[in-house]
């Protein structure tokens, strides 16, 4: 097996077909609808969704979608400049008819519409604008339509996030494609991210649903911007067959490494686009006791105001990485713990190395970083978080995202 | 039982004398060195430590001398501008000496001192300062010296932080004074925080620790600033029984309450004063199922920074309280949640508000605000913490901290 980058995004795989418009959500006139469709009848699609409990009414009728015919669903309609969360029966009702305009439009049935709104909660979406918008979004469907479904699903992102690749295997090749949003309330868990990714190889739900989660565990489950994991965050996935491989257990491996390389180049995307962001930082915990202590001090960790501001002003504080450690719940063992910022050791073995702070200092005015904290346990566990630093500008953004 | 206000910290109780001078560990020329000390023979001290398990030498060493000698402690050495943390063997005999240096200087065992340390991490204490700085700061001592010793112990904070009551009973009355400091590194479960309280009430170790820690649940260990429990955290009480009231268990709450006065209004100080901060927010969470329940996500409500940027920008962005609310963890019913800021209800029984967002801003605009998010559970449970907003001012601080 082998994989190989290709150009594109959600329509790089045979048979998907996209498109981004602006239908009159956001009043900026900027796109604000995106339409994906898969052409080949038998398509299944599988989803994981936000783990916060104010679930958004997009978010419970793609689940129940999905359910209720059996992972049997061929379009995603995604609207953004609105989350409709917080709003209630009338909520569900547009989320419903929001899909059903897809199904009409695109001659389905409304359970093989999946749904999905970013933007701010507590509005209702404006239906007018969706009514006009949908049929308009399906008339403009094209297979080069990717780049702008990926422009049309973004908030304050500063960039879109695409990504493809072919993999090869010894009974053929088939190919996955992807697009994602970030950019604010995005945690480890799940949480406004939206992620879809797209194959033409032919998978069953119940193995399309595991390959989503194995390769989400150390994707877009692996990154943080600011802890909030969101009323709104999904990710999807649609198979449709037309590459003619059929994933089977023995190629489920090739697929996972598939989804796996598009979903870590959109993971990466969304924190290097994260609100503010001017660094991509990777924070590796080593020396844990456990598989749970490892993603639990490499969170607190990445996701430390005072850790995030430091590597924004490019000060090697290692100790703040020594104190999130320390209070972050996993087991530590200070005389034996050790930090890395780069190749420079700054701590180790209860002894400070002070006198490598400028050199350490200077490796942190980079824009892509490493970062690691071995807990010091004996214990041999680890885990990479992705996150980004803390800036004046991250405030800025959330002081003013609605007034 | 009445209280009244009175001027004074630390040294507003009979029997006890403090100072405050530069020594030289801060390079600014700022005072960095405070000593407190109990003229009475038989003063008992309690104490409440970080739960950080990075915990720095004077922490440990505080720890280890409380229970060395029985709760028998006479005096208080603290210096700012360094932590003494992640500082190894080296550091732990530094504490050590900085503790003798002060029973030397003041007649004392080493054991019935307490010694604390508060500033940047990784660096070791400056001990020529301390060793002609300590015999200075114990000829300085006065018992109007409480003012000077809260200048001594600030970092990053603003504004010196001291409060004082005289709690009247039936059997006579005692006074409670107080200081205490931040900002940074501020979380609800002790975290650089460090603070003091003195009675000249007559109290046995087992009582005064029991009184120090009803006294700050709802005061010290209820407030945030950033969710960063440091490596440093402290807080001590010191009873000297000059006033000739003895506290048993029918004069308890009289003291508990004597001790939640005083450190309500110094914790309510420092997230006034945090770092960066405009505005002090009461969050209440109410309707929670269980008392965990109503902290976990007051706590969460408390430190998002969604929800903290919007506060700051006096964003009636309601939809983060519900988001932060249903992703802490805690039980949460978005049919029947409700979310008030000050006297306006934003979002009642599914239904959004949104025609009273201007008056919201209105009211965000003011510096001491009241919010509260009501879980849905139909449970009865409630709790407070209070944070601050966050500021571009917040990051620049903390980006800039050390180099």
């Amino acid at each position: 097996m082998r994989t190989e980058r290709i150009h594109g995004g959600i329509t790089a795989p045979a048979g998907f077909r996209a498109a981004g418009l602006h239908c009159g959500i956001k009043k900026n006139g900027k796109p604000d609808l995106a339409l994906i469709v898969s052409d080949a009848p038998s398509t299944y699609a599988a989803g994981l969704f936000t783990t916060n409990l104010a679930k958004a009414a997009p978010v419970l009728v793609s689940q129940r979608h999905l359910a209720g015919n059996g992972g049997g669903a061929r379009a995603i309609v995604t609207n953004s400049g609105c989350a409709n969360a917080c709003t209630g029966p009338q909520g569900m009702a547009d989320a419903e008819e929001m899909a059903g305009l897809a199904a009409t439009a695109l001659g389905l049935e409304s359970q093989q519409v999946l749904v999905a709104s970013t933007g701010v909660i507590g509005v209702n979406l404006h239906m007018p604008s969706l009514r006009a918008g949908v049929p308009a979004a399906a008339a403009a469907l094209t297979s080069e339509g990717g780049a702008g479904a990926a422009r049309a699903i973004m908030t304050t992102d500063p960039f879109p996030k695409e990504a493809g690749v072919e993999v090869t295997t010894d009974v053929g090749s088939f190919r996955v494609g992807g697009m994602a949003k970030g950019s604010g309330m995005i945690e480890p868990r799940l949480a406004t991210m939206l992620g879809y990714l797209t194959t033409d190889a032919a998978v069953d739900p119940t193995l399309l649903q595991r390959a989503l989660a194995d390769a989400c565990r150390y994707t877009f489950n692996a990154i943080t911007v600011d802890g909030e994991p969101s009323t709104n965050d999904c990710v999807f996935a649609m198979a449709n067959g037309m590459s003619g491989v059929v994933i089977d257990e023995g190629l489920y491996p090739a697929l996972v490494e598939g989804f796996r390389q598009v979903a870590h180049e959109l993971a990466l995307g969304i924190v290097r686009g994260g609100e503010g962001a001017t660094k991509l930082v990777a924070v590796t915990v080593t020396g844990a006791e456990t598989d749970a202590d490892a993603w639990m001090a490499a969170r607190a960790v990445a996701n430390s105001p005072l850790v995030k501001t430091a590597v924004h002003g490019a000060d090697p504080n290692w100790g703040r990485l020594v104190a999130a450690s320390g209070r972050s719940g996993a087991a530590f063992v200070m005389d034996r713990a050790r930090v890395r910022i780069g190749s420079l050791v700054l701590f180790e073995n209860g002894r400070p190395f002070d006198e490598r702070a400028a050199e350490a200092s200077d490796y942190l005015k980079g824009t892509t970083l490493d970062i690691e904290v071995n807990l010091g346990t004996g214990g041999t566990h680890s885990a990479t978080v992705w996150t980004c630093d803390l800036t004046a500008d991250y405030v800025k953004i959330n002081a003013e995202y609605r007034t």
